[in-house]
């Protein structure tokens, strides 16, 4: 390990530059300046110096070394090539003398107001790899660095990699060794390994510069020459933002808990626009809150009614009883702040903005006066534009679908209302245990990261899986993230990953999404384990709450179908999973079990025709032995072991190992008659993770519980 | 277009050099005489000629031009550079002199028995851009051309393409531009652009070369100096095999049709072995036949009863009466070579042979065995090791799983018994139309490309499913796919696609897995679909047939819900389509119909609270014009509009346009409650592909269709 960079930085210097930059409104650094900041902040750069008049270039160019390169250096010419203002290679004085007078014609004829400040001359770096590093500022995320393999795996292949900054030197490592070509500073074609630590140390020296100095929008060390001793920026380009967006609004962790516990745990709920006309939103409402077996308080207020849904009806919030902790709102969307400011004055602590008529439909403006109601009482919006919220420990379904009464350990949340539906139908129609269904809508308020802290230190949570469009503040939610990974898998549906998709978003909620590649490499370093699509977002979070964590990376394949057994091997790869190499002990304890034609190995192929003992036996051997960490099961339909026998029998062996403190992630894949789909329920009830008719389904979903468990720290 | 290659080659320049090499015993060609194959076959090379003196050689590279290239002429040093053999950018008489006696020094003392013939001296190429070309033979296309980016793109990043040879030249233009990094060619940092038309052009060459002298065995031009006016092979190494395997055993199309016509369509079908015993496979297969409603005749046969099931029972084949088409074999493996030349003798057209003991257990004589006598009487056999095999037009279910009778376009094959009973199962969940399910097992004989020629020209099948985990004969797959991809999709779900996979295939059926590059270039060439997962192979095959094909490239997304509009979109991109840029006409038609905040352009978002008319205008719209080639539907369960409400409006609209002649492949995703899987089984009989809780799926499976259309030239 290197000394720790952010020793011995000279920030002063990086001031005093930065300084007369802004001083003289430039939004860019010559590259004497960028020099000025390599070095104070200890980045390797080519010797150099400024020259002022061709004999002074020569004798520059003698005292560092020919051969030299030549660079025009004016405040005014950013594209240095394209000005012709560039000569590499001049390898004799006589040539350093040429090059200096043309590079300056050159300038002039490009750009005759150009303030000209002489040439650069610079030490001629070259050979090993070419790498780029640099730093730029992304809206979601704020600071990140990027590291990429030069030439064209950049240019056309785009083999990049981002981490937000600041980067810790493992991080950084971690980084570099994220591209796919990163087997390049390995050493190809006879060339000599790239010291990995050296450039490690450049990206933390260059996101310690960028996260000291928020000004520096954009960062670019390209190329970076690296080799077996050492790695120099041969160029240098630093872009400038003096007025950078401001920051979004942050709350304390005491502060989020504080108000989502009341919002979740309410001890009574007023319904703004209860009312007992069937089919209105607020009717709905009631009943679901009602019906769906809610114990606290319910107040209705309507300025008509007496009495809403058996309930006593209040003509305002502030006529009822003290004590509410959430108001939902079921009224137009020209009315909210006004009721919103009676609310605020009545103390709750959270209002549920079910209308629409906001930001979406373009009225940022009644958004943004409806926030300002609730920042001034200190009461968290939830929405608007949202179909409510669900959270099955207080049987509380504050929403205008229908009630949800299937407890469990997952939280879902969605930034859509037909996501948020498809969470509801696919929930009910699997039995998925769920702890909570949210909808965020707009988010004017209220985002993932609240939510993320608040699921992150509930009990009744184990597992949170969100739909999002975009993030309001992408660094929040990292921190939330990697807080709450270590205990409970977090799991991502990034809608608008494609360029289509995120112009769709665009025109849906508004919202920039982001370079898909930084938000997957963030997210990734974050923990989250990222959905591919909709029905991954939902089989993961039904799946993985009621999987136990993995321990270790021997994964074991029992099949009675050497189809699906091939086919689960694929699937296994493809997850990012590895077979175990079975120990000859282990291999002769499996073949005892199965005919002498099947085949140990892994995976175990106990052959079709085999009655319920043999797949008995074998499994309880995986499980049985602490060397084997999670199984994969292929069920064959056949006569002498029907799939209700089979689930039966897993269930059991199952059930024994927990008695007997073994606990190991188990899936299955059955194939066969339709009687498969009751087996795989069945197995799926004793936590068993089941699928019929698809080899590649159950594997996906223990990939993720390996992703996650890998990011937890738990492997 | 250059001029077509295969005039002027000098086939008995090469034959020369080839038979010389086979005297000689040897497996190389040296690198003069790859220059020979070259030249024959109008491939450049750099202009070079052999030195056996150290003063011929100075003379010869005065005469090429310097700088030179010198590298040792073994037949006994196959890997010059790693024997001190080669020295590059001579560009001196002196230097040239110093080389030779180096070269030979260094190569006698690497290997001081080989025959050294000289040094050959080589004009030095180099600039541009660098590929690789190649030719292998695979074990089981035969011989496959390969084009790759040099250096580290092909090297770590493994950036290249398979084509069968011979490739014509539009093949070997579209397998240029198939690599990864192709944009390389086309020029990158200031560089010119390669004329692909060159490239193209040495591969068309090389292919036809190792196709006419098959005993070229691997053939490598690397590199090859790719530039804007040329491509010039600067290596060669040519790898011989003068004992090729034996090419697989042929039929003709008429005698495939001849045979499959009466195995599919029989007059009379026996069992062997039928039974009256429940349980065993000989009853299970008697009464899935009777029971299926199979209106042939049926003669049970068993030399211990006079009746099974009903129907007559003879002792022995030769005993029942004349006119059977197909024997079912469910007797034990070791009986079968006997009963078959029984069976043969009676002049059967194909034995489904049921047991398993042959080949899947080691027993691969005894199945070579039953194959003799089946070559000897012509039968064609099927399995052994299989579960028989469905043919829904003729009510046929030759298995002993459960009859099956949900008619319609799909044929689905499986190498294994535990993937057909996920066929199985699958299809009756789904009541997936089906014309046949066949098990291919061990193939001994009878292959997917049999399967292939018959359902192609089948008229009761619209679309062909295929698992396999190794194609017995890739080039007769390759030609029978070609034939049938213009009428018909064709999907395959080729298992072991991984190492691991493969690794787990061979363990099963003692298949060579195939590098699944090689796999996937190839049948994307033949335009076959691939499906990744099994999921999918029952998807695509489930829903391909109830599509029309599309007539051109513009999809539109009409969705309710603007958060699944996002995630269709991002589907689109991945599955390999485009949304449609929407022509202002046509977005001025769509504004008419949706609320002022709601989206056109494309999706085109009618926004969540919308009544069935809504949905219905938007959708006819898209219908009618002949702009819009496809569409996708995004629902979002609302009180407003409910399901089934949705589902059959669009299945009248649907219908309604098909009255008046115009049929569009529509896809639905819909987001709901769970009253949406009844929807979207309603949407699926009227043809209206729709699944509930994934907007992958649907937008996977008109991709699948996409893809096909494209390879069938429809686009």
């Amino acid at each position: 390990m290197a000394t720790e960079p952010s020793s011995g930085y000279d920030r002063d210097a990086v001031r005093a530059v930065l300084d007369r930059a802004r001083a003289e409104n430039r939004g860019a650094l010559t590259a004497p300046e960028g020099k000025v900041l390599a070095e104070a902040y200890g980045i390797p750069v080519p010797g150099e110096a400024l020259a002022t008049s061709a004999d002074e270039a020569v004798s520059l160019a003698v005292e560092l070394g020919l051969p030299v390169v030549a660079k025009i250096v004016s405040p005014d010419i950013l594209h240095k090539t394209e000005a012709g203002g560039v000569e590499v290679g001049l390898s004799s004085p006589q040539e350093v003398k040429a090059a200096y007078e043309r590079i300056v014609g050159n300038a002039r004829a490009y750009n005759p107001d150009a303030a000209i400040q002489g040439v650069q001359i610079q030490q001629m770096v070259g050979g090993g790899t070419e790498v780029i590093i640099g730093a730029t500022t992304d809206p979601t995320f704020g600071k990140v660095v990027v590291f990429g393999l030069g030439g064209v795996l950049v240019e056309v292949l785009k083999d990049v990699a981002f981490r937000l900054a600041p980067v810790t030197r493992e991080d950084a490592l971690a980084q570099v060794g994220d591209t796919r070509a990163a087997e390049v500073l390995d050493g190809v074609r006879g060339g000599a390994a790239v010291d990995r630590e050296r450039l490690a140390d450049v990206l933390t020296r260059l996101s310690d510069l960028v996260t000291d100095f928020p000004e520096i929008a954009e960062a670019d060390l390209n190329p970076v020459f690296a080799s077996a001793t050492g790695a120099v920026a041969a160029d240098l380009r630093f872009v400038l933002d003096f007025t950078p967006p401001k920051a979004p609004a942050r709350f304390t962790r005491e502060e989020i808990l504080g108000a989502m516990e009341r919002i979740f745990k309410p001890r009574a709920i007023a319904i703004i626009g209860a009312s007992n006309e069937a089919g209105k939103i607020g009717n709905s409402v009631i009943r679901n809150i009602v019906d769906g077996g809610y114990a606290g308080h319910v107040y209705p207020i309507n300025p008509k009614a007496d009495e809403v849904y058996g309930r006593t009806a209040y003509k305002s919030i502030a006529d009822a009883p003290d004590g509410i902790d959430v108001a939902v709102f079921a009224i137009p969307a020209k009315f909210v702040a006004g009721a919103l400011e009676e609310a605020g004055r009545k103390g709750v602590a959270g209002a549920v903005l079910i209308p629409s008529g906001f930001a979406e439909t373009g009225e940022q403006e009644l958004q943004d006066e409806v926030l300002a109601v609730a920042r001034r009482h200190g009461v968290r919006l939830l929405g608007p534009n949202i179909y409510g919220y669900y959270y099955t420990p207080q049987s509380l379904s504050a929403t205008f679908c229908t009630p949800y009464d299937v407890r469990g350990g997952t939280a879902l949340t969605s930034q859509s209302g037909g996501i948020g539906m498809a969470i509801l139908g696919y929930s009910r129609s699997t039995s998925t245990g769920v702890s909570a269904i949210v909808g965020v809508g707009n988010k004017a308020d209220i985002d993932e990261d609240d939510l993320l802290t608040f699921f992150g230190q509930d009990d009744n949570t184990n597992a949170i899986a969100m739909h999002l469009e975009d993030l309001k503040d992408g660094r929040a939610f990292v921190e939330a993230a990697r807080e709450v990974v270590p205990r409970k898998p977090v799991v991502v549906l990034k809608a608008g990953r494609t360029s289509a998709g995120a112009r769709a978003a665009g025109s849906h909620t508004g919202a920039l999404a982001g370079d898909d590649k930084v938000y997957d490499d963030i997210l990734r370093q974050a923990g989250v384990v990222r959905a591919p699509g909709l029905n991954e977002l939902l089989e993961f979070g039904r799946a993985l709450p009621i999987m136990p964590a993995p321990t270790g990376e021997n994964v074991v394949i029992i099949t009675g179908a050497g189809g699906s057994g091939v086919l689960l091997s694929d699937a296994v790869v493809d997850n990012g999973m590895t077979l175990m190499e079975i120990p000859p002990d282990l291999d002769e304890a499996f073949r005892a079990f199965i005919p002498p034609f099947g085949a140990a190995g892994n995976p175990v192929d106990i052959t079709g025709g085999e009655p319920p003992a043999t797949y008995e036996k074998t499994i309880r051997l995986g499980l049985e032995d602490p060397r084997v960490h999670a199984l994969i099961l292929g069920y064959w339909h056949t006569i002498v072991t029907p799939p209700m026998v089979f689930a039966e029998l897993v269930a059991d062996v199952v059930t024994q190992a927990r008695a007997a403190g073994i606990d190991k992630p188990i899936v299955a894949s059955l194939s066969g008659d339709t009687e498969v789909e009751a087996a795989s329920a069945h197995l799926f009830r004793h936590g068993v993770v089941a699928y019929p008719y698809t080899t590649e389904k159950p594997v996906q979903v223990l990939g993720a519980k390996y992703r996650w468990a890998r990011a937890a720290g738990l492997l």
